[in-house]
């Protein structure tokens, strides 16, 4: 024991977060006890609030505490017919910020990777399936990363669309190849969008 | 709005820990919310805690959820007769790592600073000035950074303690001047301390 038990163990629970390491959870915590009991005790009820009650939408998977998410249970949402799959909420984020896309989504939390044993079912390709199967759909966007493993799972899809009789399209790359989409600004994603090709 | 409300008041939470901007409060939220549900849930639980139970120390004010910390609350540290004066617990951890000292602390919780109104009452010189002069103390340590602020907190406090008649010494200079001290390593450290000189 270095502190005391509640502050030790404040300082061990915040390196659970991506890139603190023990000497700026120390940091971290002593900062919030010295000088920020208030956002302190707002951070600490909303990471436990969320860490319970967020979930996935039943619809396209994105991170929402509601059954559905805003962009699902928004009916003019369905006018397009279109339905574009993203890797992440935050690829999703990008694309309503370059204000071109108007239909729905499909979140698949990640991309197929078999090293890592993540298959198609693990990224909700079932029920993607299922979804293209039994709705109406005028067009699928594969809006994937243009990685290797976004290429191949957007390949994956259009295999799937395909079957279903579903036409496909692939972003075009106006995005920068190996890049990760999320931190492409909004013209370029714009563009991407309007230059997109059959599959 | 951007995501679901939660989300968006955990991704705004996030960003009152130092350091963490709009973009890596983002990628901490989904972090916790995609893979590692358990950790965030132990964070919001600890963070809460911590914000309302942590206080400090009633006689070395360090942080602590008990009324004294386990230092203050060991009968051995008050054998030695000496109090060791800390800007923060951060260098009191660093001191006890060095192994060298035995004896009891005073932690200020920061440093003299007149231009951000930080006066001797806000780091406990009041306080510290009465236990000099209750206590019967063989040698006051003062452990202060070798900053500007750390150097004139340090010479308030030995004219305090030479009003109280105890003796005052000052660790050595072999901490690197300009430095914080608590980045110094244990030699160092115990150098400092048994290298230090009367004031
Ligand atoms: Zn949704
Ligand atoms: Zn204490």
């Amino acid at each position: 024991m270095k502190f005391s038990p509640l502050v030790d163990e404040l300082i061990k629970s915040l390196q659970c977060l991506p890139g603190v390491g023990p000497r700026s959870a120390q940091r971290m915590a002593f900062h919030l006890l010295e000088r920020d009991r208030n956002g302190g005790g707002k951070l600490g009820d909303s990471v436990s609030r969320a860490m319970s009650e967020v979930g996935h939408c039943q619809q396209c998977r994105t991170f929402t505490e509601q059954e559905l998410c805003q962009i699902c249970s928004n009916p003019k949402r369905t006018e397009s017919g279109q339905l574009c799959v993203v890797e992440s909420p935050a690829d999703l984020l990008a694309i309503e910020s370059a204000g071109q896309y108007s239909g729905q989504y499909f979140v698949l939390m990640g991309h197929l990777s078999p090293l890592d044993g993540i298959g198609p079912d693990d990224i909700g390709l079932d029920r993607l399936e299922t979804t293209l199967s039994e709705g109406e759909w005028r067009e699928i966007i594969l809006a994937t990363n243009p990685t290797v493993e976004g290429e191949a799972t957007a390949q994956y899809i259009a295999d799937i669309a395909h079957d279903c009789d579903v036409k496909v399209t692939r972003i075009a790359h106006g995005v920068p190849v190996g890049g990760e989409l999320e931190y492409v600004d909004g013209t370029t994603l714009a563009l991407s969008f309007s230059g997109r090709t059959a599959v």
